[in-house]
């Protein structure tokens, strides 16, 4: 086979596989992961189950497709966040409520016995956990105006970040998602 | 039958009610509420599918009973809580951590499409706002000293809580649940 056909041959295949783990990410949203079945994945990219086998051999590897795909978007270098970065984090988040539910969905699944996403989001929540008290640390230095440390403040921007999205998603008319995230960094920063 | 006999089959049978609710909260922090099943919960307490179903003729009835007794266990009437009642609500947790799982879980799963416990957690969420908003006027006036009002710093109150019960289940060795809600509220206290 030419070099050149093989390259397009790859290239179909990956875009086939990016499109298996769109269709993965709205079932997911819709139903949680332990409610998501293969088929209904393969009927939503117009595969037989058999050859949505051939891409994924497993519901659990199409997990983990769906969870690296999930990282890349909020892709950002340590050194490159700041403060007012997650506050925009959070309006773009306002505008994609089918990713939000998604990793909303299967956050609270993980916290059930043997989830294959826990082992994900535990090391996960420790990475951004320290990613944030560097954020922290380059805004306010060793001490926040409150008093906290970088690393006591930094748990906390985190569950604000994941709380309101359960409140937002539940009820988007009564809660400002990115308002409300703000607010808190007016109160991380009042001295 | 003797009015004793009658009173004395209702509580059993109140009881037997009892100890299947129970059962259903330890299958869905194990599975969620999708995962789990009416066989498994049958199985736990010994009985038959038919022998659960005379209690609670659906899935969906039996949930309802679950949230009804989840929300008996707060019930602390408006006008007593105080903001120092809430972080003795999180090392209350913090000994609890089926219930808390339990509770995450529904949550998580409630945001997907059509999910039976869905409306229960956006009323819940209406009524918990309004509550600890009022919580927050009687301790600080109008006026937080960051200067937001209870109404705005209400969902930031319930979103820490929440976050951080996810944190903590996945890692309670790196996350300090309570002592990390005592360090939002110096946050929320600091002028």
């Amino acid at each position: 086979m030419p070099y050149g056909d093989a390259m397009t041959t790859r290239t179909r295949s990956e875009e086939r596989r990016a499109e298996i783990v769109r269709a993965a990410l709205e079932v997911i949203a819709e139903r949680g992961y332990r409610g998501a079945s293969m088929a209904a994945v393969a009927e939503r990219v117009g595969l037989t189950q058999q050859g949505l086998l051939h891409y994924f051999p497993t519901k659990d590897t199409l997990l983990v497709a769906v969870l690296k795909e999930r990282d890349q978007w909020d892709a950002v270098p340590d050194s490159q966040w700041r403060l007012d970065l997650l506050a925009s984090l959070a309006d773009y988040n306002a505008m994609r409520p089918g990713i939000v539910q998604t990793f909303s969905a299967l956050l609270g699944e993980s916290v059930t016995e043997g989830h294959p996403a826990r082992e994900f989001f535990t090391r996960r929540y420790v990475a951004v956990r320290a990613s944030m008290a560097q954020v922290l640390r380059a805004e306010y230095g060793e001490r926040l105006p409150s008093g906290l440390t970088p690393e006591r403040a930094a748990p906390l921007l985190v569950a604000v970040m994941d709380g309101l999205q359960y409140q937002w998603l539940l009820d988007p008319e009564s809660v400002d998602m990115p308002a409300a995230f703000r607010d808190f960094l007016v109160l991380l920063g009042e001295a």
